[in-house]
């Protein structure tokens, strides 16, 4: 059965048939021409909306549609946590090309569905289209956070140091590793299961909700953001923002035994990955040194989480270095995932 | 110059430099990983998100990226409006072929700030990506409104009066001019700028939020929505929202001289475009008949605008049903337009 089949109001009454809504402060959700909800005045609004575009984002041969609809949701709850929020509706807005198997679109909503499940979040609207040839999923968050826990990208100071949950470089990793599935890694010693567990940090990001929230009620941090676009890429703009320069010790940065090895096996630098590829979504965050140890310590006993102090925030005119390896300074590529140019 | 000349955080720093933002209720605009707005907690919050696709929604060739841009604010002002609502936030989501020319881009910001400052929008966020070689624009936008003067869907009473602003079909007619540039429409007496109107009909249409605040605010109105899949479509929904059936009378319809004279010209019934035609962003809304002509003098007082009562709401079990011109009562035929099917 395809989408021509039932046309756009057989697939909304499908899709929408058994979404429950979790909190009792969604007034109006799917069926009106707005959703409606009731707000809580001493908080602030998170608003935030990010894109899966087939052939931009992924392929159909390489991601399934139940991961495609995860990972949506994932990316978006990342952009909430960078800023130490809660996530609260989403609305969904999908091109689909009439040819598609409505067996497709069920699993993407599946996954939207059990994804948004996890956070709790509340699916209250969206938006049906057909598009011409590509697939792409839309998804419009809105979060919440208490005004004295919010952070910003533009709060670093100088002397703050910086710090990373997680590893960093899977994701861009697992993606070399999809988009070259004639790369024969078995023939140098590439474990296989390693090779999985790239490929899933690619297909199915964990974002840290979690972690940022111990963190903003820490109060200890003064800036915050996911990483998206690559550590390199997201330290320049933290610095942008927060008008400040810093360092970072390449050997300091957290690589997996998996990033390592293929890295290795492909002959190239793990650091490659760890600096200049994106969608780790892990956090990256900016805190005085008086209470790093008492994050990390903190974030591992409750989440089992690591997180790892990787450098440290200048003065602007400092610029933004790296210490690599060999013991050389050199100011950092602040390049990363850049659409367009790419 | 071409997006892959200055690439993604080029392009976003060229679109969100001169945003300016109205309300000092945005704490953070654009520039960080989500907008944060403070709320006011008497008030419910109004969340809804439309798209235009190229090759569905439109055509490079048959709307200029000005247009664009104004018409994907205007037709989510239209759901804002439909509900009594006022407009508050925007997040614009923009995919784009990596060729698309950056004068294009511009053009299509420029009708989006236009219109965003018409209707008193900030502009706080969004997201750009490549889109392989459709341009689409999906935006998000977030409004607000008094839970007294909020209006569904799901609230027409049997005996309501049937209610909509302005004429109906001009938008389906001006595609239809659009479409067809081959049309010899002079040949037939068909006026030039009959065309010109109805074509502006579809490609800048106008949202009608000044009269949807009168109407919520008269508190006078038991159901609401704006018309953008047509008329026939559309009273389907609130019918099958509210659980009741219809009569509307078809030479009540108010359709305008241009359609009906472009429908003569080509054989047709103007009834088409009027009845099934889509984006007429016009208002329907179902109220007590006492105070149908007092709500009609008022918005046309206030805003100039033509009223006009087109039928009755009824038991769910009569249906829903038009009385032809020529007497004849008959079940109204609900299609409209539907993605996927057409």
């Amino acid at each position: 059965m395809e989408l021509k089949d039932i046309g756009e109001f057989g697939l909304i009454k499908r899709l929408t048939k058994n979404i429950t809504l979790y909190k009792e402060r969604v007034i109006v959700g799917v069926g009106d021409d707005v959703a409606v909800v009731k707000t809580e005045a001493e908080k602030y609004l998170l608003l935030t909306c990010d894109i899966l575009i087939e052939g931009t984002h992924f392929t159909k041969e390489t991601i399934t549609p139940y991961q495609l609809g995860k990972k949506v949701v994932a990316i978006n709850v990342s952009d909430i946590a960078a800023k130490g929020g809660i996530p609260k509706q989403a609305l969904i807005s999908i091109g689909l090309p009439k040819d598609t198997k409505v067996v497709y679109v069920d699993e993407i909503y599946g996954g939207i569905k059990e994804q948004s499940k996890k956070f709790n979040i509340d699916i209250v609207g969206g938006n049906t289209a057909l598009s011409k040839d590509k697939i792409f999923i839309d998804l419009f968050l809105v979060g919440e956070i208490k005004p004295d826990l919010l952070l910003l990208r533009s709060g670093a100071k100088p002397d703050d140091k910086i710090l990373v949950t997680g590893n960093l470089g899977d994701s861009s990793a697992g993606l070399k590793i999809i988009e070259n599935q004639d790369l024969k890694l078995e023939d140098i010693k590439f474990e296989k299961k390693y090779k999985t567990k790239l490929k899933q940090a690619h297909l199915s990001p964990n974002p840290r909700l979690l972690e940022s929230r111990i963190i903003a009620k820490s109060n200890f941090a003064n800036s915050m953001m996911d990483i998206s676009d690559g550590l390199s890429s997201d330290l320049a703009k933290i610095c942008e923002a927060s008008n400040v320069g810093a360092i970072i010790w390449e050997e300091k940065i957290p690589v997996s035994k998996e990033t390592l090895a293929f890295a290795k096996s492909i002959g190239k630098s793990p650091f490659n990955f760890a600096l200049h590829g994106g969608e780790d979504y892990e956090l990256l965050f900016t805190i005085p040194k008086e209470n790093v140890e008492i994050i990390i310590k903190k974030i591992q006993r409750e989440t089992k989480t690591k997180v790892t102090e990787i450098g440290e925030i200048k003065d602007r005119k400092f610029g933004i270095k790296i210490v690599k390896t060999n013991g050389e300074m050199t100011p950092l590529n602040t390049y990363g995932w850049n659409h367009f140019k790419t």
